[in-house]
């Protein structure tokens, strides 16, 4: 890489003093138009970079926000990214991006890049194995707005924006048993983060009021992956007749069990009903069709983008703590009505 | 925000002289290490941020890639990303993504902020309607590596990474002459971008090795969304029995397409034989499951980042103009299978 270009390179060029350029480039009133223009076609052209360090004093805002999620491949995470851009195209912030991979260690190396990028806010959607969250505090301290979203934390007074996912899993699991199940496996993801935590109470809540007792074999706690998808399907498979219900965290794990059990001659939803969480596209791809539960990601995406930039300009104050609760719906589809395949209920 | 701390600040509170701090956090050999320590402790506690800008001006790296992706959800794109942040992970780099959203004024904006980050390297796949490119001219001025992937363009003397798409589109094509089709729909995206131009030589290529005369209306030109899937199911049903083969440019247009013919009670591959591209885990999904033709992202990833890791270290010097081309194969699935699904070949 070559030199950097500073303002005593331009003024130099231009036989200016270093004084006038910097003026010029601050957009000061007393240097005239034609100067500005002379100087700024210059700056241009030598590849002049601001001094980000020295305009955040006078100025502190680069009109970038960081936006640090678990994965990027997941069409719920592209979706709610979808509505962040929007909302933060409009009012002229441009958007950075990282992925923790699921994983602390990495979480901490994005955090430390976007406070030293000198992001004017941050939004994240935390890893699956964070337990500790002092990466965070260097924000915190600063002052520089932190939203959390879909997978939060408590650990600071910060606003946070998720949907109810007691309700979600509460609807998912209540639907099974409407539908005549009375064994209901449930597949989920890290009980750290709330988002599995909560669709497992909601779970619970809806076997405990229907009267059937939970059985501990009957939760299982995988990375929600389509191999953990398939992995599922053996351990239906073996344990032929045990399950007549399927509950799973996410749609694409749920839609490559649902697969691999077809494949294995398992009808589904006659021999098994299975609703899943999320509606990814996947859902309506696959036949029969996924029961699964809407997730607002879009929506999500731009509340939280507009909370921060109202926050940012001034239009609204966040109070610590906020917490904004989005509705979720239950998109019942075939994959579960076992009333109806087995005409019995 | 809060006032930026400076090395002042950090002084005053240690009654040290801002030289002293200043060497000890550059990790100067004159000062012990139990004042770095001291000094260090007390930047951290103070939220000290190192000005990259000076710093940059000694060590001219901040360790941080930025990558300019059109859209992130896309399954290719995740798998790409996926390469890349394994290979930039391993090698102590860390990745910051925007997406242009495929939009060239979006892209600038992001070439932009990437610049004003100071990454060490860019990595760029350009968005549907990019056609001038000055936006990049600031990083090659400054010897920034800059590599273009997948959809790359020719007006700098770049590493360049794609797959054989003129082979792609040809043996598509190929494949579905010899299941028997004779008139080949071809819906693609923008013609500016090598990947579609590409896969439309192929498809010209062998319609005319096999005495297959090309029809202007043979040819759309899409978006290549879902949206645009379901709109050529209508056109082919109104066209009907107008084509016997369709070659899409993606896979999730296909996807949709495919739903949208069977809803309307049209036979794949019976009556219309489809072949997609990229393999996107959908093709597996739907029934009758996607011919398509595998795209080696992740592999692309890998070696992208790779490439430019090792050039940033010195030990490969990338040749101007490099052009790296990865092995693509066509996975044939039943939606192809006309001969089959005739008793005819």
């Amino acid at each position: 890489m070559g030199k950097e270009t500073t303002i005593y390179d331009i003024a130099k060029e231009l036989k200016l003093s270093p004084a006038t350029v910097s003026r010029a480039l601050n957009d000061h009133p007393a240097i005239t138009l034609k100067t500005k223009s002379l100087i700024t076609t210059k700056a241009k052209e030598l590849g002049y970079r601001s001094n980000k360090f020295a305009s955040n004093l006078r100025r502190q805002k680069t009109n970038t926000i960081g936006v640090i999620v678990p994965r990027l491949n997941s069409y719920l995470m592209s979706t709610v990214l979808a509505g962040m851009e929007k909302v933060a195209n409009e009012a002229g912030y441009n958007l950075i991006i990282s992925q923790s991979l699921e994983s602390q260690k990495k979480e901490i190396v994005n955090a430390r890049t976007m406070f030293d990028g000198r992001v004017d806010a941050l939004l994240v959607s935390v890893a699956y194995d964070t337990d500790s969250y002092e990466h965070f505090e260097a924000f915190i301290n600063k002052k520089i707005p932190l939203v959390f979203f879909d997978r939060v934390i408590e650990q600071f007074d910060c606003t946070s924006i998720v949907i109810d996912n007691v309700k979600g899993g509460y609807e998912a699991t209540r639907h099974l048993i409407d539908e005549g199940c009375r064994r209901i496996m449930h597949v989920t993801g890290s009980l750290k983060r709330n988002v599995y935590a909560d669709r497992l109470r909601g779970y619970r809540l809806a076997l405990a009021e229907n009267g059937i007792a939970f059985e501990e074999d009957w939760l299982v706690v995988t990375d929600l992956s389509p191999e953990a998808g398939r992995k599922m399907a053996k351990k239906i498979q073996q344990l032929r007749p045990g399950f007549d219900g399927l509950f799973v965290a996410n749609d694409s794990c749920a839609v490559s069990c649902m697969g691999a059990l077809k494949q294995a001659g398992i009808s589904v939803p006659g021999d098994l009903a299975v609703v899943g969480f999320n509606d990814d596209p996947l859902a309506e791809v696959i036949e029969p069709q996924l029961t699964t539960v809407h997730y607002p990601g879009k929506e999500m995406g731009e509340i939280a983008m507009q909370t921060l930039i109202n926050h940012l300009n001034g239009s609204l104050n966040m109070h610590p703590a906020d917490l904004i609760v989005l509705r979720s719906e239950l998109i019942v589809r075939q994959s579960s009505r076992k009333s109806q395949a087995q005409g019995t209920l």
